[in-house]
């Protein structure tokens, strides 16, 4: 997978996905597929600015600072998220392509960017 | 979360995620965090008339059939899938509002849909 993430596809509805397709995607929604790393990803997308530090995420959670620095971790190396260290502190932000792409990937067909079969 | 699927949300970028909306999602992103489950969600999805029986997703696979229900049952309960048996065979197909939901959640928010604020 690139370091932006995943470069495919067709909504999945379109067309099967080829093994790598699935294996990069899978890496993804697997990140995704934990209740703290969704509201971690979501608060620094809606954060004012587009961007939050570690110091506007922590209060949030009852949790320790290493284990909030694992779930960055893991949405970094998903490609959902860059970190850009400015002083003391690291600040994320979101990498909207690669939610687009996901996003793109899961449409239903009718939506579906690359469908184009005529229906009559 | 309702057997149809997590019935939220604003586009995450948009607005934090509740605790109990990002738990509802976790679980759907988790069933779509494997490979051979957005496989067989993209065979079912893309299969002629929009369903696949079981018979047409085993020689994809070299996978025991055993394997193979167990992600299938994985991708019901996640909401993603339903089936129907119709003689010997469980026909599947995909539920596209989960799927639209889901799209929707992940969409940059300049694509979001009840994302509406005037720029200008």
């Amino acid at each position: 997978m690139s370091k932006q993430g995943p470069e495919c596809c067709s909504p999945l509805v379109a067309e099967p996905l080829s093994g790598g397709q699935a294996a990069d995607l899978a890496r993804v929604f697997k990140a995704l597929g934990d209740p703290v790393r969704l509201r971690l990803l979501s608060l620094i997308a809606s954060h004012a600015g587009g961007e939050a530090c570690v110091c506007d995420l922590t209060d949030v959670f009852e949790l320790s600072g290493p284990t909030i620095s694992h779930h960055l971790r893991v949405l970094r190396e998903a490609g959902l998220i860059a970190g850009e260290r400015r002083g003391t502190w690291i600040y994320y932000r979101v990498l909207p392509d690669v939610l687009g792409r996901l996003a793109g990937v899961l449409a239903p067909s009718a939506t579906g960017r690359s469908v184009a079969r005529a229906t009559r």
